[in-house]
This record gives C-alpha cells, sequence and structure tokens, in this order.
C-alpha cells in the first residue's frame, strides 16, 4: 500500500488498520516512507485522532522496530519508572538504587533533557567519569551485578520512535495523548519490565498542562502497559512549581545523593517523598511487599541504614563513575560559581510559580538549544520559596547558580517575573501527588 | 517565527498572518522549511481551512516565489486560458491560436499528463521537432511573432508551488480546493495577464468530481485571479467522458489540426464547441469583441477561412516543429499502431462512462507513471459511444490504439468495463458547458 493512500485514510478520518499501521512503521524503518510523509500522516492523526487499538497497534509496531531485551536469565522482578519530565524531576536517581537494593531489577533507559526539562542522562554525567554510553550487553551485565543500570536511548531500541519523535519535535505534532503513548511504551516494554510506574506531570511545568488531559495521558499508559502485560500504573504529580529544592544537573545530584545519604532538609522533602512512593509503588506491584504501607516503610529504612547509597555507589563504580560523591556530594559543587540572589520585589504570598518559564532561563544559560548540544552542568536554580509561602520585599525566592553577570542578567528578570505574589495567602493546599491511576 | 510555530497555530485552527504565510512561503525557497515542515503545514491547512484572505497570502508569495512576467513591451491584450485537466482534453491547442489571430498575447505555460489526466506539452512532442523548452526570452521572442507561445513551467515562475506540488502529490494533500486555487493562480498570475479564462472540469474524470466543489473550485479561482486585477471567468464543464473524439496525445493534435482546417466530424464537435467557448470569452473580457455572439461568430471565421491554421503553423515553425502536419494531419499517425475495437457485451443505452478509468488505461500501455517518464506518443483511444447513446451487442464502444496484443490484453477489459450499459434511455441530457462563474 502506497504512503500517500495510508495518509489519504487517516486524512478522511477512517480508523487504519494494524496492517496500514504495520507498513507506516515498518516504511518509517526501511525509508519507504519519505519524513514528508510521515510528518504528514502525524498531523493528520493530531488532527484526525487514533482510537485505542490504533494507538496499541503504533506501539506495538514501533516496540518491534527494534530489540526487546531479555532478562529471563535474571531472577528478579524487572521494573522501572518513568516520568513524563519536569522541572527539577530527579527521583530517577533514587528510586533506581531504592528499588535495586530492595529486590528488583531495573533497565532504566533514559533521555536528555529537552525544551524547558532536565533530563537523567545529563544529571548523571555530573558525576566525574559516569558513562551512560554503555551497550546492551554491558547494561545487561551491571544491572546482573548491581540490580540496576541508567543508559541512554541505543539505536537497538525503537528506532522507529526516534526517527518519528524528532520529526514531531520539529512539526508541532508533540502533544498529542496516542502519539505520546506509543512514543513512551515502545520504548518501556522494550526494557523487558514486569512492572512499571509511571510519574505523569501536572501543572505549568509539564508538558501536557491541564489536569484533565494529564490524567487522560495516565489511563493511556496505563492500558497501553497492561494491555501489553506490564503491570502499569501511573501517578499523577505536581509540576506547578519545581520538585524539591534544586533544578540544574549537578545541583539535582547533589540533592539526590543527599536524601541517599538520608540528610534531606526541609527544601528535599517533596523530592524524597514521591521518590519513595513511587519506588513503594514498583515494590507492591512486582509483589515484594503486599502493601503500600509495608513498601513506604522498607524504603524508609534503605534511605536510613545506608544500603541504597551504597547500592548508587556499587552502580556508580559499575558505570566508571566517582564513586567518591557518596561520601563527600559538597564536592560535586563548583566553587567558582557565582550565587544570585533572586529576591521578592512584592510583599504576601507566592500564588503562582511560572515553572516553564523557569526551566526554560536555567536551559537558554547552561547552553542546550538542540538535542546534541554541549551544556554547562553546573548550572543551576536554588528554589527558596514555594506555592502558598510568605515573602517579604526584598526575601531571596531563590538563588541563581552561574558563571558571570551577563547570564544572571539575562534571565534574572526573567525568574523573578515567574512568581507571581499576592497579599492574600493562597486557600489552596499544596498536594505532591494529586492522583493514581491503575 | 520558527516553522514549529506557523504549523502549531493551523494546527489549532487559527488563521495565518500575511506575515507568517510569508516566512513559509520564503522558507520553502531557502531552505528553512523542510519538506517534513512543509507537509505537516499542508496537512494542517487541508484539515483545519484556509479563509479567502490566507488563499490569497499564499497565491501572492507563491506567485512573487519567482519572475512575474513583464509584456508591457506588447501592445495587445494579454490572456490565456487554463483547464483543470481531464481526459481527450485538448481544447489549448485550439484556443492559443485562435485567440492570436483574433489580435490577443497568449502566453501559455502549460504542463505534462499526471494521474489519468492529458497534458499539453506531450502532445505538442507529438509533432516532430516542436520545443517546449524555451527560455523565457525565447517564449517572449515567440509571442511577439506570432501572438503565442506555448512551454513548460520553468524554474523561474512560481518554483515555491513547484516544491509543494510535488509535495502535496505525495502526501494526500492534493484535492483542498484553497490549494489548488493558489497552485493554479500563483503560475497564471505570473505570466502578466490581462484576462483569464479557466475551465473547471467536473465528472468522474476530473480531480474534483462533485458538481458543487467544481463550482467552488471555479468561484475561488474567479475570486482570487479579480482580487489580483486580472479578469477572470471560469466555465464548469463536463468531464463525464472524454472530451470529443480522441484521448492520446498524437491522436489528440491530429482531432485539433483538424478542427483548425474546419474538417471537424460529428464526434469532435464537443472539442470544437468548447474550444470556441472559451476563446469567444477571452475576446469579450479583453474587449476585443463585445458581446458573446459576436465572439463566437469571429472564431467561427476564423477557424473557417484558415487563419487560426495559419497562426498554428506559424507558432509550430518559431518553436522549431514540422509545420506539415497543417497539412496533412494524417502523417501524424503511426501506421504501425494496432487498432483493437472495444466491442459492447450488453445491449441498450450507454448510462455511464467512467472517464479516469479510460484515461488511467491508457496512460498505463503510454508508460508514464513518473512525471518525467518518457511516453509512447501514439498510443490513445478513440471514442465511439458516448453517455446516452444506443449499443448493440458487439458493437464497437471505442478503439485503443497500441503496439501490440499484451498491452491489448492488459487493458481491454478496463476499458470495456468503463461503460455502463443500461435498458432503458437515460433521461438526463448531457450538456458540456454546466455553468459559467464570473
Amino acid at each position: 500500500m502506497r504512503p500517500q493512500e495510508i495518509i489519504r485514510k487517516k486524512r478522511d478520518g477512517e480508523a487504519l488498520t494494524h496492517k496500514e499501521i504495520n507498513a507506516f512503521v515498518t516504511g518509517v524503518g526501511s525509508g519507504k516512507w519519505a519524513d514528508y510523509q510521515i510528518s504528514a500522516l502525524l498531523m493528520a492523526c493530531f488532527l484526525r485522532g487514533l482510537s485505542t487499538d490504533e494507538t496499541r497497534f503504533l506501539t506495538e509496531e514501533m516496540l518491534h522496530s527494534g530489540e526487546v531485551l531479555d532478562f529471563s536469565d535474571i531472577d528478579a522482578p524487572k521494573a522501572d519508572k518513568h516520568s513524563t519530565g519536569g522541572v527539577g524531576d530527579k527521583t530517577s536517581l533514587i528510586i533506581a538504587p531504592l528499588a535495586a537494593v530492595c529486590g528488583i531489577a531495573v533497565p532504566m533507559i533514559s533521555g536528555r533533557g529537552l525544551g524547558h526539562t532536565g533530563g537523567t542522562l545529563d544529571k548523571l554525567e555530573s558525576i566525574t567519569g559516569y558513562n551512560v554510553n554503555l551497550s546492551l550487553a554491558e547494561f545487561k551485565k551491571v544491572i546482573k551485578k548491581c540490580g540496576f543500570a541508567m543508559i541512554g536511548q541505543t539505536a537497538e531500541i525503537a528506532p522507529a520512535d526516534k526517527k518519528i519523535y524528532a520529526l514531531r519535535d520539529t512539526t508541532a505534532t508533540v502533544e498529542y495523548i496516542p502519539l505520546i503513548v506509543a512514543s513512551i511504551m515502545s520504548k518501556k516494554l522494550a526494557e523487558g519490565l514486569d512492572a512499571l510506574v509511571l510519574d505523569v506531570k501536572t501543572g505549568n511545568g509539564a508538558f501536557i498542562k491541564g489536569r484533565e488531559d494529564s490524567k487522560k495521558l495516565a489511563q493511556a499508559l496505563c492500558k497501553t502497559g497492561n494491555d501489553f502485560n506490564v503491570r502499569t500504573e501511573a501517578v499523577v504529580s505536581d509540576m506547578n512549581e519545581p520538585l524539591g529544592k534544586f533544578a540544574g544537573n549537578t545541583l539535582e545530584v547533589f540533592e539526590c545523593v543527599k536524601i541517599l545519604r538520608d540528610e534531606a532538609d526541609a527544601e528535599m522533602f517533596p523530592t524524597r517523598e514521591l521518590s519513595i512512593e513511587l519506588a513503594a509503588r514498583i515494590l507492591v506491584l512486582t509483589g515484594i511487599t503486599e502493601s503500600l504501607e509495608t513498601a513506604r516503610a522498607l524504603c524508609e529504612r534503605k534511605l536510613g541504614d545506608g544500603s541504597a547509597l551504597e547500592k548508587f555507589r556499587e552502580n556508580i563504580l559499575l558505570q566508571g563513575g566517582d564513586g567518591r560523591v557518596c561520601d563527600k556530594p559538597a564536592t560535586l559543587l563548583d566553587s567558582n560559581l557565582q550565587a544570585i540572589q533572586i529576591k521578592s520585589t512584592g510583599e504576601g504570598f507566592v500564588a503562582e510559580i511560572n515553572t516553564n518559564a523557569i526551566g526554560s532561563a536555567i536551559w537558554a544559560i547552561a547552553g542546550r538549544v538542540k538535542v546534541d548540544d554541549k551544556i554547562d552542568l553546573a548550572i543551576g536554580y536554588e528554589c527558596r520559596k514555594k506555592t502558598g509561602d510568605a515573602v517579604k520585599v526584598d526575601e531571596t525566592l531563590g538563588v541563581l547558580f552561574c558563571r558571570n553577570e551577563n547570564q544572571a542578567s539575562l534571565i534574572g528578570k526573567k525568574l523573578r517575573a515567574a512568581y507571581k505574589i499576592v497579599e492574600k495567602k493562597p486557600s489552596q493546599e499544596y498536594a505532591l501527588i494529586k492522583e493514581v491511576i491503575n
């Protein structure tokens, strides 16, 4: 079947058959479909819609466009966590060692930061020597040895998604739930998992901002996961402010190590809470514990007794990194940075934080515009004030860690403008976890 | 403005500004817009729609992506005819000399056959030596000398349309009126015309098949032409059967020369009638005559006294062709062809002719699949029976002129199946001209 006939069908609002979706994804891989035909179909899908069946077919074909990992020689249950992306969203670095130390194998394939959000791979590279470019064989070996490994998407995993995602990013076809589902799930299902927990961000710092849409995305992700016999749960979590204390690669690793050392301060608490919540759900889904309460207590214990930290150290060493960050997280911090106080010009309460603006401002000076640009990992932001907090005139809202005055003047105003200060304390209570879908 | 922002706007159903459409068309030319971004926007336009204003902006920008011809040094009014394409649609070869001999300058830029339809350039190349690849300077010189010239689209004329059209053809975004209007009109307006007559085909052999859609297309074309100060009229004409006697390049030239020699037989009459109608409208639009009646009579006279034929000969010689076809049109015909009778298996009346099927069958054996394939110009079809005609069992419906039995067996059945024979004479009267829009 010629590409234009399949495009025409979707253009006219008809459902595509499994065979037609197979022809499309196969054609993406073989080059039979030109880029301009792929993007025309994606736009037609965006505007005409994809049914649940079509979404499942697309996920399946994209999944099978590459290798599906086989961990059947590892006895432990296989599980992973995936987040839809946010600012200061660093839980992977806590969840992976925490789940591993509880007896789960975590084959975590992550991405780099894009748009206003950070990415796990960039964070890991803050650790001197840490290698995220393992081959699949090395990846497996590390998992076998220490229970988890963290790498970037390889050419073998869902190559059709890689191609399609790059096109969506430049043709305004990103924000459509069935396409997001197929993209995320084709990669996650390739990890050969027994269980998967999804952290669907909602709010002004998320890709899908509206609460209802986030819920729909969470439901669609869960449905697809379970359709493929992976026990899947989704947590809809807040992204109306950066998560925890820091946003910025090195600073986020610092925060994670502090939490793994059980030295979290109050500002790091949301990161700790969300990490435990997601890890605990993995423990229940994989049958390690029966109840969430037991699972949460187990996680607390593994953070308290330092065993999750030791698991992280084990992994760092296996992936070529400098394990000493586990002992002295402060060595991560670059003493040459300038700390610029972002101060409030008004008095009252923080009613809103434009999280997207904060993320975009940081990455603008850290230097990534395109996906393969090198970035300054040390650049980042410390969030002092969160939604609902009282502020006085000249009180510090946050601290920008940057290289020079130039950078500060470039984004200082944007950071300040990201805070909406009102006279009356907002009545709405902050809730980190909005909803659980399973 | 980045391409994806403009795509997003149209995707979300917003109207694009003139500036945004300028950015798009400029980007098509400069390569700033990648093919996959162009096709994504085209699909979004197709599904979200383009307003009259947007269509005008698009036409204007595509027009100015290339050269606009300047014939101000030619005193005669400048006019052209354009057809939306059909089977056996050969009127250009009659209208151009007819209008020219009446005192009009006709700078006709034409295309090749595509899909099931024929193209003027292919037909002209049936005349030994005829050169359709003149430079714009030569084109102008020939027009100055004999009143008309016929060439193919050059790289200078509306290059953005060339690029966009090629993408539309392979991404199922052809059949959308505003895009058709911008494509046709950007090329025609580049001819620097005072007047333009459009022949909008309607029926099963047209690109736009439905009567209402054809009318809408005609209206949109007229509106755009007049918006650009070109006096524009459109005739909606029948394409529920091949026009006139022959479909096929050389055979169609033969038919035209017969008409120019005033030797048209009854089967050629529709071609003659439509040519006169369209030429007459050009004469009125340019002010050569005041009324259509006078114009028609003038055309009849120019066909009757042989002056239109002499004008054609003059042009053929100036474009390097063998003028003797004007004396002996039969020399055009290839005596090595086999004439295969396509016979009726039923008795009754022709209720319907699948014109698209006939065109597709002929071009399939003539050999063009892609636009630059060489074709066997002599291959063609003579239509004996038309809609409403009575037929007996074994009576000839038409004659296929081809090279061998193989070709005949390949498409013979398809040609026969193109005719729907019913018992009762269809009540609907055949009308060549359905409607005039001005």
